[in-house]
């Protein structure tokens, strides 16, 4: 399965290492403009900042459009694209053919499939959400139309950072914001933790905040396929995330019900509001109006620069010293690829709700 | 959007104070003895137990199995069935028809459907998961037959219980248990915090342990449906749940990658076997042998046993007072779901894997 | 798979004896007045008329709805419902345990799943279309609040008949109209050919023809579920109909491109018209807004009233004798069948083109 | 809707004159070996051969495979491809930008989108079948290692021609073979009704059939997705098909129900075969081992030679004479797009049957 959506669909394809990563996104709204180089700076934004715990490796991240625009809009028909792979030294890899290494997916792949391509990943590298980038962007682009604003920010890394406050973001932030930490103490105190980690030849993981803002009440679906279900599936699909919540989530467990009340009220205008937003936006699946906030955890980066007992294909015990270019924390390169799949979701969510009435 | 599962399909429906819930399971393997005393009775484990937090009405969700079960055996054609809906007072709900009640979904569904069934939260209510009872005990007894064994347990209520370490679980246990707490002490503490939010009127979240023990590797997706995305998105489907984790789940934000490394070996017989298992079973959507492991928070019954103010369809602000019957807690109830739902996960995963070879 | 549709969708179930057929209705727009009378009526013309060639058997095809429709309106949510099977005489069918009817599906369902109710054809039996005729309800309601009418005809059984003219058809016409041949020569032969094979023992096919007024130009889609094709499939998924063609049809294979065009002229008000309609409504997949005209072919009834030579599931010749009660002709009783399916299909293509626009 | 199959699914997309054709294979089994050549030779079919009918436009249909394919073996993971498109003089259809072609869908898309890409009748075009003929000639090595052999026929354009007996047909005959008209009297007709047509600057449709030889019983749906319905619907979705028929097809209708029967007996070892095949070897949905056997028309190409009066988007009588290239039939080119899509659909089914056991 290699398609996300139900009405706004991205089947994707493309392994680390061979020839180009790619995807059909089906389901697009017709005549609507796209701003090439917009949707070319969002993929863009993929791209480890230096002083973030990426990487030093550096992909350019092309997007050959090959169908479904034209003159500049949309032409309902599917948006063909490819990202080719460039960058790729493949024979970093070759130590790698054989062994399966911890908390990778070399050993799933190869127990489900049989085969696998063992160069960069192949299909599980984390290179595979560029084409959910390419999705995401457009998608981006076309909520920006409804009034409807996706930003994910990292909230902490390690043992740095804390909760984040949604209502006080400025959403949609400054558009050259990086979408990092956005308070200033937070901010230093998770590059000191990257920093600190990436000495000790150590990984981190962290956790990310997301807010969409804008959505008006009565999205999502009602038992299957509810808005918050297909968002933490959404989450959970990208690679390392490993834990979804909504609005005050795992802080639910331990609360009495009497605080976490979302009590409604009318304003000075006689319109419906609400005295507090515990439920992240969603109620019974369904979109109240409120900021769609939510939350996910991203394991540390499985890959560390040492030497690491691994088992090979033979079930013999073997030691691996890792090669190429691996990151210290995977949190921050996921802020845009969060933003980009909840933008997906969303745009989805709203083309479905279009068929709920004759 | 009615339908959970890829291969294995449950389309339900139904409404809390309608005639009848129901639903249709498709995919269902043809040639299969199904026990109906054992599906029966795993339905019936949806009946809150009175010392656990449930309330005092009586179900009798007496499943009719209408198609695709002949002479004992699966037809390999769809499953209908239907629940009648007996113990109704819908007059309890009078006083709701024109209330959107905080933190439930009268509001959301008013808006997206323009109309709704106000009577016992209509399609919104936790009625509903009868139908996955009936699917779940079916994907259970055929993952018998595969050898793979679903248990969950409550873990915390409130501020009571702790987390527990799946290795020390008896799975399958014993038949006669209720997939409480399995520690005494928690238990103990669970019953009483539980005692306690009832004397206030008040009710109570908590968190739920799910274990899959027997799933071979192999199973999942590569990038959409992966194994822990889809189980996520299925609990995230159950009322109430506000968050899932996988394996380690939210403790991965803070610990170093050298910490959570799930490093393997090979055994005394020269199989591949894990040193240990943050993952939880799975990894890049596919599952590796280990036991599957996952958490998710049930958040507080939203009705309070007290007067609450509300807004009505006019938006304006009235106060009700609950009437009928009502959970201090949601999370022993969500137990038996949170097994069905991860049957039947489980075993359209595996039907899925079918299809990887010619 | 028991699916039909992409956003309005029926999910079905059962078999002919047993308990009931009934299906899930899902994708339904909400705050739809729905005449409850009006639907059992419609369903209700599945009943074979005796001069017809039906048989007698006389069949109370009452539907129960059981949820998704609340005081006379739609919810929004699924429908389920059931239609119980009640005059049942499996016994008829005992001697059928062991055989495999020829041209019937006996063979092909014990070859698929190792095991099938025997009883009245199973799932494979004719009767599993009532659940189509209450979806087929539905939408014949909905499409009529959008001014889409849809009609079928008997144009041919056996050699009696002829092809009929579209446009010289009054739809909707005459709603206590028997949808039978609307030619009174037609309808006087066919009667007679009926009569003619009944005598004979023998069974006859034939040919119906349908026509869908007042669908605008746009339904549709491109290159999958183009909407002809989807109409084939759904006319070819009913029991016994073994051809379809859309416009001119067959026809077109010994004309000339230039006998065949349908030439665009502006009207008097400037608006394009048509001055033919050879392609039947559709274009590239797409409704352009002139009569959607398709025929389909359904097979003579393959039990004949006569002792027949089968195999049995040892592999042996053995002879049966068809007992209880069989059409002449299905031709007849598929007509409001291909209205329902029809009507499923066109309401399903409304829906989707809701989703080309922003 | 761009995605054909269940299990085995071609996502594609692509305009005419845009950058590249191209789409995503998924649910690709795993380490099959996949001949390069032989993919290639088999999308080449798809170029037209002067002598039957075909336009002097030639394609260099090159399939570059990007993904999914790994040293020889596919890898489970979806199979991305791209064509790129060459030999385009869009400047020929600049007097198309604003006029609707009668019988194309120039009209029909401008309604549903409200925008076209005019450039060859972008998505409209023909070319978009090349994505067919790649995930076809996947299909077809993936059923030879199955012992299935799927082959197409030009049975008839215009008046030439005759019904062909399937039983008759070499299968799989000579790899060097045209897979046009098989008999001689045939080929020599209809080369002549093609030389005659283009004479006359006029065009022609035709019937081709389609054998699939080697299917065993078993494959197939019994409700939704009946294997004749999905063929059915893969068939229409083909530029210029407007008529399918199973077995006997059409002439199912003037037949008595003796004459049609598919009689079984045991053959000298005790195995069940058929003494006729009627049927098209497909009963209620399911294969029953016969040769799988149907028919398709194509309508005549709209495009004639001629100055042809159109409307423009104004509204205006206006008039165009045509450009570029243009086939006199599309018969004999669809002949291998046929056995892709047939090929495709026979896959599909047999990889949903592995899921009817556990």
């Amino acid at each position: 399965m290699n398609t996300f959506g139900h009405i706004f669909r991205l089947t994707s394809f493309g392994e680390s290492h061979g020839a180009a990563m790619g995807g059909v996104i089906d389901g697009v709204p017709a005549n609507v403009p796209v701003d090439a180089d917009a949707l070319q700076q969002f993929v863009n934004r993929r791209h480890p900042e230096p002083h973030t715990g990426g990487t030093a490796r550096r992909e350019y991240d092309v997007v050959e459009v090959l169908s479904g625009i034209y003159e500049g809009r949309t032409l309902g028909t599917p948006i063909g694209f490819i990202v080719r792979n460039h960058d790729v030294r493949s024979g970093d890899y070759d130590h790698l053919r054989d062994a399966y290494r911890p908390s990778h997916a070399d050993y799933t792949y190869q127990m489900k499939y049989g085969i696998r391509d063992h160069r960069g990943g192949g299909r599980a590298s984390a290179r595979e959400t560029v084409t959910r980038m390419v999705a995401g962007a457009l998608a981006t682009q076309m909520l920006q139309h409804l009034g409807v604003h996706v930003q994910a920010f990292v909230e902490c890394v390690g043992k740095a950072g804390c909760r984040l406050n949604p209502e006080e973001l400025d959403i949609p932030g400054n558009a050259e914001s990086s979408h990092f930490n956005p308070t200033q103490a937070g901010a230093k105190a998770i590059r000191q933790e990257i920093a600190k980690a990436q000495k000790l030849g150590d990984t981190l993981g962290g956790t990310i905040l997301c807010v969409a803002r804008g959505v008006p009440a009565g999205w999502g679906e009602p038992v299957a396929a509810k808005l918050h279900a297909d968002l933490g599936a959404a989450m959970l699909s990208i690679n390392a995330v490993k834990a979804f919540e909504i609005g005050q989530g795992h802080q639910f467990s331990s609360l009495y019900g009497s605080e976490v009340q979302d009590l409604m009220k009318p304003d000075a205008n006689g319109r419906i509001c609400f005295a507090a937003n515990h439920s992240g936006g969603v109620q019974g699946g369904i979109s109240n109006g409120n900021d769609i906030c939510f939350r996910l955890v991203v394991k540390p980066v499985p890959t560390l620069m040492r030497e690491t007992p691994v088992v090979n294909s033979s079930g013999e015990a073997v030691a691996i010293t890792p090669q190429g270019r691996h990151d210290v924390t995977a949190v921050v390169r996921a802020v845009p690829i969060v933003e980009a799949m909840t933008a997906m979701v969303l745009l989805d969510h709203y083309l479905m709700s279009k068929t709920n009435h004759l």
